[in-house]
């Protein structure tokens, strides 16, 4: 499979239009409402935060999704329409009503996502004006748009897109999502909008996402911290043209794994963006016995907020993923665990081994580490990615209500 | 009961001795060997590190407590002897060999612990001449020496102690503690040894232990980070007099509520001075549908870098606190959660109320702050204790080994 890479973000794919405009919900005068269109009603899918305090646009959302296909998602940034109860789900409704009567379709298919401050009532008129706005900005070339309109603490806009021949039709996958704290995602990441013009049906939107989002979205981690609004959402326009592709069809694998690409770009940009961050860093466990096991001692390295800080310092200190792999639960036999830091071996059968300090501070220093470890335990292995713990994480959460 | 506090830390009890000398290991010239002595061979009890990758310390004291009667523990820091192989258990062994030899008991009388970097090798014959060295200067006023000795990036010596009277006869349970880093214990906490002179049984001292571990230092956090070498010691030496007292004894359920009063005290300074910390944070969640849930979703708050960090901004940012409760896993009702910072309720019934920032922020602007829950979905209860996570964490962990 050759995956070109295509401008556009969300409206590379053919049959979708965006926007993002500002409804003044940030202060900043910065975008903070984006909406993504198809030209028609189409197969989509979506996965949902499993936090227990889920938010009103997630509520919403998910009964929305419930029939497989939707005309338009709509988002506001600046405030998380969390913790806002009854109210927030009238709210969460009104902003699915007005992108309804602005576009000219039923409000049941549109898919609603807020992200921002939790526990703040959502200015609900502005924002219902942004999107009547938003409306009128439509175009098929305003991917950017609408991918800073969804930022918060972001500081790069994240989106990304691929072109790929699938029985001589040329396919395209675009998508855009957003950080960049709270991020510890499970089932989805805080908001991603994946599109492709490739004729989904529903059922193999769905399948695909969930496919990608478990290898991509649900494996990178800033903070631990799930939100509660988490949501990943891919629409099919169909408008590559051919025949309905469903999750048995040939053409299905390669549709897929270009949708699983996209959501990893995505997801790597998240994390590279996490609060504070200065460095990307991959976290590989292998030996393990067993996928989920591998997953398991991937994330306890990846958030030990020791071996974050020590990633960030420049400090070839393995001993603190000795401890992250031992604190796991994983099964791991310690005569046989070997760690390496950038490909530096640091750690064989369980026991420290001379290494270079010069030469391990050279390679802390560039904007991307890898942590592989072996467990010697079996032969699973799961990637994990996260960011550094810096000064700057600090100062942005300490600061970030006020 | 009534407690009174009592001076002198581990040697407060009648029947015991300590001392702390500099070995060498810690170049900066502080003390880092202690020694911890009782006059005579004694009951006692241990609780260790359920770290998969434990150090060879722990390895050797497990050995060495499962008589359930101990001589000394002989302590070092600056150095972890962990991640260290055979050499490690070898090391671990000699420090034992040396305690013995200088006190002339045997050497499966003697617990051994070792907290600092990890993956380094112990360098050996310094710290056994430390303990000889130690083995001099044995005085029964001499717990701050012992508890200064098993410092590592702690701030101040953790010592408490304290009398009461049970039936006639005083009385005393004194401990010392080490925090400050990777610390959210499992069985135990980094580095805790209780003394008693009560005429404890072996097996009353393990009861004790384990009552008092679960509800104390099994419920910190600085930094989610479980350490290989957690280790909690329990000495009984009977010098109050009086006959042996089982855990089936009357006067058990006073004493132990007094060791678990010592193990409290201990426990929250090390979390008042977990690194970097400012603040030292209470969490309780109520209304949870059982005790290990309370605990869980109080955990989840506790580790939250997003709650840390507001409170180290002293931001009464309870929306990240609904956040962690969601994402915990425990039993909730969104209608009926309640959540309240230094005593001003923020939310009910899942929805924010208006609260004064101004008062909010007084509030937080101390140096205890308590975060209650109430997830209106039972009767049961747990605490938590944490600190904030401020920049000097960062500082402190990113600059550590080097």
């Amino acid at each position: 499979m050759t995956l070109a890479f295509a401008e556009g973000g969300v409206t590379a794919p053919l049959g979708f239009m965006a926007a993002g405009v500002n409804a003044g919900v940030k202060k900043s005068g910065r975008r903070d409402v984006a909406l993504l269109v198809a030209d028609k009603t189409c197969p989509a899918a979506a996965v949902f935060t499993t936090n227990a305090m889920a938010a009103p646009p997630v509520l919403v959302s998910r009964e929305h999704i419930a029939g497989g296909t939707i005309r338009a998602c709509v988002v506001n940034s600046g405030n998380a329409n969390a913790c806002t109860g009854e109210r927030g789900v009238r709210d969460a409704r009104a902003m699915a009503q007005a992108a309804a009567d602005a576009l000219g379709c039923r409000p049941d298919e549109v898919i609603v996502a807020s992200t921002g401050v939790i526990g703040v009532p959502l200015p609900v008129e502005p924002v219902c004006a942004g999107i009547w706005a938003a409306s009128e900005e439509l175009d098929s070339n305003t991917g950017d748009d609408a991918a800073e309109a969804i930022m918060t603490t972001d500081t790069f806009i994240k989106t990304t897109a691929v072109s790929l021949d699938v029985d001589g039709v040329t396919v395209t996958v675009g998508g855009m999502a957003k950080g960049s704290g709270m991020i510890q995602p499970d089932m989805a990441t805080m908001l991603a909008f994946v599109t492709t013009d490739a004729p989904l049906s529903a059922e193999a939107c769905d399948k695909a996402l969930r496919l990608a989002t478990a290898r991509t979205f649900n494996r990178i981690t800033v903070d631990s911290d799930t939100s509660t609004n988490d949501m990943c959402v891919l629409m099919a326009s169909g408008a590559a043209g051919g025949a309905e592709i469903t999750s048995h069809d040939a053409r299905f694998v390669e549709i897929a794994a270009a949708i699983e690409h996209v959501c990893g770009e995505l997801a790597r940009m998240v994390v590279r963006d996490g609060e504070g961050a200065t460095k990307l860093i991959t976290v590989t466990v292998e030996g393990a016995a067993t996928e989920d096991e591998a997953e398991t001692a991937a994330f306890s390295i990846a958030n030990s907020p020791l071996v974050k800080t020590a990633i960030f310092g420049r400090d070839a200190n393995w001993g603190r993923v000795a401890m992250a792999i031992g604190k796991s639960g994983a099964h791991l036999d310690p005569a046989h665990v070997k760690i390496w830091f950038a490909g530096l071996l640091m750690c064989e059968n369980g026991v420290g081994v001379p290494f270079s300090e010069d030469e391990a501070a050279v390679a802390l220093g560039t904007d991307e580490v890898e942590i592989r470890v072996d467990l010697g335990a079996g032969t699973a292995s799961a990637t994990v990615w996260t960011c550094d713990l810096s000064y700057d994480y600090v100062r942005i959460n300490g600061e970030y209500r006020s």
